[in-house]
């Protein structure tokens, strides 16, 4: 588990790194990609041994080992997450973005609202347009800890009353703010109260930072299961985003079957590779590179706040998990195109462009702080450099 | 390329072996099973390759690679197929079943009725009814040469007018029918004159034995692009059916942007493993290995017709390609119950039993040749032992 081991993805293939020129810009020799949200580490022994087993076993046809997929999933909530999930609930999905569309499809109707606290991972939005629905965003408010926080008194007014469901990013991406089991029973009234199905994507419930702890919403709320669907998945925690596999958990039996009607008809099925690579990550050998891996997450979390906070008027947004950093650089008083030019231009860094995470994101950047300590303080060095006229 | 090499696929997680009794029924320790579409060979040595050189990348993040896939599709059809396809027009899908479905939510309405040719893969049925469309049956009428005849002046009378589309498999599953151009032509004509929308399913395009011809239906009827969707993989050719990764080709634009709007609103992205195998796949190396494969498929083919044959009243359908033969035993005059009893129980062979494949499957069996020589062989005599009292 070395984390600092220098790692090159400029002749992989990594999205990250291939298509930062084209899609945000940056095109120097020595530019940062801090955007796509997967980490620039080498992959855990347990992964390549079980893609070595895949093929070893020489068999790519049609298998079977869809139950230990399940067991493996239920095993990791009861010893990572203390949720005893059942086994017979976990559906498997062709990763994450693909769970949410099919609950968007499975449970509301075109024309539909949907809400989503904002700023929020971006794809909530997108793909509640792309499936002909509509974003109610519901924009958070900033704590006195000055990390973000629900805002039920004004959110109760901004509602038109067609919205079915909510989109929850918790663990929320970004900064990685940890829902507290009252914040969450909070949610659930508030959806109880305005009939909506809670769609609780935990996607990041692995990545939290030693000293938090972040509680499984089926924990903090078992009441609300009836309407409450869970998304999860290993890709972000071992980084295989590329083998397409995740999960939704849905206790309630009727909102599964219709889920799994869904999945069926779509013939959502998980290949082999995603259901052996999770199945040796949710594994004690799995956990303890999870407890190396958010240590040094940690770190690099209090690297990078440390270092923005030097620039003056500029803060990271204090971080509980995951390794998307946010900065709202809305203090400086700077427009957007300034602010890329210092950042994309001076700094050669490339994070991902606020607007696009809603309300609360115009002026904002998003960090990923997945990669090695090195990177973090050239990153911090070269932002501090790019502002240090203010 | 050892197709006769003993490979044991009772421990890998293959569905075919693990589900045989469950499923099919037959639990004797020497059942042959005969079902599950993928066969029971050694991977190439490319794809091997292919596995090791993602492994060692070390990288499994979201890629960038799919405009490699693209070409490699487009370039596998220009040289195995003589069709000059745009890679542009290559869409991935998560496999073939889940690319059916997307078609039949793209293209169709719920209560539309969609076309078959039966019997026919049983799957086009389930994922029409799964999708809430209707099935209108149009059964193959067996030609002189006892193949498998399309039956036009019949269809004409059997159509509701409700029909929006056609799903075709080219070649045949079952029995591997070529359809010809002429044929082609004929079923193009059918569906302009009915409004269908015709859903061409390749997928056994390179399993065709020597000797013999398959035109792509893009070459054989270039006018109907308007109305035509292609799909395709190297999952049945190359037995990799478990990295669950096909794709569409759809030369018109206006059916290309409405099929891509539905992939992108389900998030259907391929997985990085089905990516690069089908690269590795569609190469000179792997034409070399689907060379070797026909030829000794077309052996098998061979040898169990001529088993067959040897049973009183008994005949395999020849083939022309795929390793799924049939075997209509309607002509020796006994129930499901018996045949189930003398295949299934004094056997020990589990075939996919022939009803689900739709009318004229009703005292069928399909009997996936997929394997060393040796089990053919002693399928064969298996066979002619248990109808040795006719
Ligand atoms: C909250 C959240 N959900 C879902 C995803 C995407 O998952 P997938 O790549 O499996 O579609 C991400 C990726 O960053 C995410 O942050
Ligand atoms: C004609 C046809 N289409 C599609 C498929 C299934 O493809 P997939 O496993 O990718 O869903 C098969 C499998 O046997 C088939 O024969």
């Amino acid at each position: 588990m070395s984390f600092d081991q220098p790692v090159d993805r400029r002749s992989v293939g990594a999205t990250k790194w291939d298509l930062l020129a084209s899609a945000i810009g940056v095109e120097a020799a020595d530019a940062l990609p801090m955007w796509v949200a997967d980490m620039d580490f080498p992959p855990g022994e347990f992964l390549q041994r079980a893609v070595t087993g895949v093929r070893d076993g020489g068999f790519y046809g049609y298998f079977s080992t869809l139950p230990h997929f399940q067991q493996a999933v239920a095993g990791w909530m009861a010893d990572r997450h203390g949720w005893q999930a059942d086994p017979g609930h976990v559906i498997a999905t062709h990763g994450l973005g693909n769970a949410i569309a099919m609950c968007l499809q499975t449970y509301t109707a075109p024309g539909d609202e949907i809400a989503i606290l904002t700023p929020v991972y971006h794809e909530f939005a997108a793909k509640v347009r792309r499936n002909r629905r509509e974003v109610r965003e519901l924009p958070l408010a900033i704590g006195a800890d000055r990390r973000f926080a629900l805002d039920f008194e004004r959110w109760e007014g901004m509602l038109s009353g067609r919205e079915r469901m909510l989109v929850l990013s918790s663990p929320h991406n970004p900064a990685g703010r940890i829902w507290t089991p009252d914040e969450q029973r909070a949610l659930a009234d508030f959806c109880a109260r305005h009939g909506l199905l809670l769609l609780c994507d935990e996607i990041h419930h692995d990545l939290v930072f030693p000293g938090e702890r972040h509680v499984p919403f089926p924990v903090a709320v078992p009441d609300a299961m009836d309407r409450t669907v869970i998304l999860g998945a290993a890709s972000k925690t071992f980084n295989i985003a590329g083998a397409r596999t995740g999960y939704a958990i849905i206790p309630d039996e009727g909102l599964r079957t219709r889920f799994a009607a869904c999945v069926t008809a779509l013939d959502i099925q998980p290949n082999r590779f995603g259901v052996e690579m999770t199945r040796a990550a949710y594994s004690p050998e799995g956990a303890a590179w999870v407890d190396a891996l958010v240590d040094y997450l940690a770190g690099n979390a209090r690297t990078f706040a440390e270092g923005v906070a030097r620039i003056p008027g500029l803060a990271a947004m204090p971080m509980q998990s995951t390794y998307l950093a946010w900065v709202d650089f809305a203090p400086l008083g700077l427009s957007r195109e300034e602010l890329q030019k210092r950042v994309l231009g001076n700094a050669r860094i490339g994070p991902s462009p606020g607007p696009p995470f809603g309300t609360g994101g115009e002026l904002a950047m998003r960090f990923n702080l997945g990669t090695r300590r090195a990177h973090v303080d050239e990153a911090v060095a070269r932002l501090q450099r790019a502002f240090a006229d203010l």
